[in-house]
């Protein structure tokens, strides 16, 4: 397939959006060359940020494991993270000294307690006692012992009915060039699946995942227009679909999810057209 | 079940969104009495919007079907429908010569139109010469023939790959007080079951719908907050996840699609919570 | 991918199982050739069967169709259809002299006439006195007006709780080289959906479809084992998985619904591996 | 609802088909007074056998323990258990040095085992080495450790690609009065879809569950119909529905899973209608 070269296609934007995996880095680290992108675009002043289906961790920890590789620009404020729009989700609900459990690690509770709430692991849950926990999260895939805690939270949830929130949508992600690990959103799909209910999902390619980062955008664009800013990702399913239906333009780039083998027979099966297709995010200095 | 006053809820707000269907009117017309919940807000000063899945007509046909029952001041401004976020996706494409195919009425076809679109019905188009037609749009279940049209759709999505937009989420409507109708969102979800493709949905409980209001809401009051919002709504599924996930505060009414008997369990089978229970949206004066 | 040649694979089985369209034939007719594989089958004195997802036809009729174009060996008792296991449902049900409503042509009903049972398509039921209606069946996709009838079932089945069995399986069906339709058995996915329920549905890749079959081998071939049987199939989902499951050997042919180029990677990702793949079931004199 | 007498209802036919849980025995063991109904079958020389969808022990385990209960008519050759379809599936395969991997207890691989297969728990399999390794079947949900295991499933299975088995349909399975455990189909239909792949499930509602117990009763009642038969069960969605496509007769019990306050619902909002209703299983002496 044909692809642009990705400055001939960035140039043309007053805002880019990055999906991080497969775009920005991948299971050995930073994508070679992707920080000469972040120069151009400095040199250019189109501001950017970072849009991540992550709820295992906050926007500072994000951001430093970007700093840490030597990429200073990518600060807090640019990432924006599908954990925040739990955490936005639980500011506006009263702090009334009932909990919030969840499955996750303590980190990802980060995002509940940033929100004014209790937090309690299901692990400590007693199902005895349900009078002080008022709501639920799945926060990460790490953190607890699936044995015995996937059935727990199952049991919690047909004793009680409450708000169910599910911080990541993705059901899987990668964990080295060979392997996968099922991600909270495929464990939250087995339970919501197994109770017949329907749990509340934040992240890509949902409207307010976008919707935070345009936000952002105006702030630092006054007046932006959606059409003016370039969502560039690796997978068509969340970054492209999304982008392309909040009226965004998209760049699919094949450094990730999609390969450049099958990046146009995926496009054709799945109906979902990009704008452009680029090789990488990578600009050559 | 034990259920609010709609007076007593409503009065605690400084925005209200109303779903229109089972909320404001049935298939006999306006439900009775809706008209002094209007001049109640309008009394307290409290501004409103009606939310609707209805890709069928225009806003300003909308608005006329109001101000024909004595409802004035439900104006042109008052009306969000999924069919202007079907326009203002269109509005961001450019009007190259190609025209637009769609399912639907030639009313329906206004809101493409208005954004600067050609159209085609999917009867004229000549699945021989595919060259001037760009993307579809599903808009509306009358206006073609389900027995050739369809297939016809089918056919032309697999000869030629293009965007599809669906301009209405829902997969039925109710014709009377015992019968339903198969909507375009349901024939347009056979048509993605059968490609195997990924269509854009337009409509509640997708964000972009209450955005869409909200942003409108913003404009009357100023800085106005999420949570200061009352959404309004007959059913679960559609009005109320969609307003609980983003932010709003929410009322199900028992006066259309769930009903006194089972709201309780529905409530409870779904997992999905409104801020309060209320009769109807009706105010007694 | 390497193919075998179909005759050194079905020289070694005791009995055949052919699927009718994509491997006998086509929208052009039939396939080239394929009456050889019939003499050669007779000359070595294996038997063989045709299992076809259609409920549109008479056994009879499906059997004349080859019948005129020569192949007489294909005899009415040769045929399986999937309406069969329709007719044999209905067969168990007293004849009460209620009727069951149908969706099809006059032909489709058949089935359920052949069965004993009052047959009255869905134009002629009357919404108000259902009374005399106990069932509904799904048969052929031609036969009716898909802008009224399909909603008229919809409201039949939400007004009086009833039995409904589709009797085809497939969701669409090729009409020539390029283009589909849609099958009786995606309007009743369709409906389905719409209404919540559960159908009783017959057809590959059904278990009952292959035992109809093999109850009828074992009588030409007493004693026959499951894995005595090869089924020629040219769809995965349907053929290979059902033959497998059923404990047949199955061949995959490439002369129809799965192509040379893409057999391979749907085998891969769908994780259906058939025991052979064959270019196709003609076998050269 | 109004329901039958479970005697009056069973002596008109010539066998009885019975599920297990929900039906003859629940969280506290065997249901009380089932026995009787045992001595009255055997008076009236009605044959009877259970229908399981239990892969986690082998028939003679499963007999055992109805044997400590006192209940010593229900030997091995009466139980007819899902695992029991995947061990006839295997059968038919060549044991050619290589092993079927699983996931489950030892228990659970007897199936596989005495189907004269090699076999490897998950836990055991190098992924570096998948040459020895020939297809996969999911067993039970316990004997394996699930935040490792799950995802060394999906990574084999992405490695290379194999026929997998799931001899278990249900997603979920009582442990107690109040809480239920995610069962072994339910994890498969986790790795199905972040697959995308398509295994093979055996167990009720599928035909092959009820040919077997046919195949069985007409040993020992030639000839007997499928009419012939009642298939008593708790549950609508396996043992009715499953029964009723297969053409015999089923009575629903309302001591499991489905309870007397909303079977009426149930059997309308499902549309899957069971010839008889009955409180329970049990025939007073």
């Amino acid at each position: 397939m044909r692809t642009k070269s990705f400055r001939s296609v960035v140039k043309n934007y007053r805002a880019v959006f990055f999906d991080a995996f497969g775009v920005l880095k991948n299971h050995s680290g930073l994508i070679e060359g992707v920080g000469n992108t972040f120069k151009y675009l400095e040199s250019k002043g189109i501001p950017y940020y970072v849009l991540t289906n992550d709820s295992s961790r906050s926007p500072q920890e994000l951001s430093n494991w970007y700093q840490k590789r030597g990429l200073t620009s990518i600060t807090t404020d640019k990432i924006l993270s599908s954990g925040m729009l739990a955490m936005e989700f639980f500011k506006t609900k009263l702090a009334n000294g009932k909990a919030v459990a969840y499955l996750g690690t303590k980190d990802s509770a980060h995002y509940l307690e940033t929100a004014g709430q209790k937090t309690v692991p299901i692990s400590d849950v007693d199902l005895n006692d349900l009078e002080h926990i008022k709501s639920f999260a799945f926060l990460d895939d790490e953190g607890f012992d699936w044995n015995k805690d996937i059935d727990k939270t199952i049991n919690l949830l047909r004793h009680k009915n409450m708000t169910v929130i599910v911080a990541n949508t993705d059901i899987n992600y990668p964990v080295n060039k060979n392997d996968i690990s099922v991600a909270i959103g495929g464990l939250a799909d087995l339970v919501e699946q197994i109770l017949g209910k329907k749990f509340i999902r934040f992240g890509k390619p949902d409207a307010q995942m976008f919707l935070l980062a345009y936000e952002r955008a105006m702030m630092d664009v006054p007046n932006i227009k959606r059409n003016e800013i370039l969502m560039v990702g690796d997978t068509l399913y969340t970054d492209i679909i999304g982008g392309n239906k909040f009226g965004l333009d998209t760049a699919l780039v094949l450094s990730g999810n999609t390969l450049p083998d099958n990046a146009n027979i995926k496009i054709i099966s799945s109906g979902i057209i990009p704008t452009y297709v680029c090789d990488s995010a990578v600009i050559e200095p």
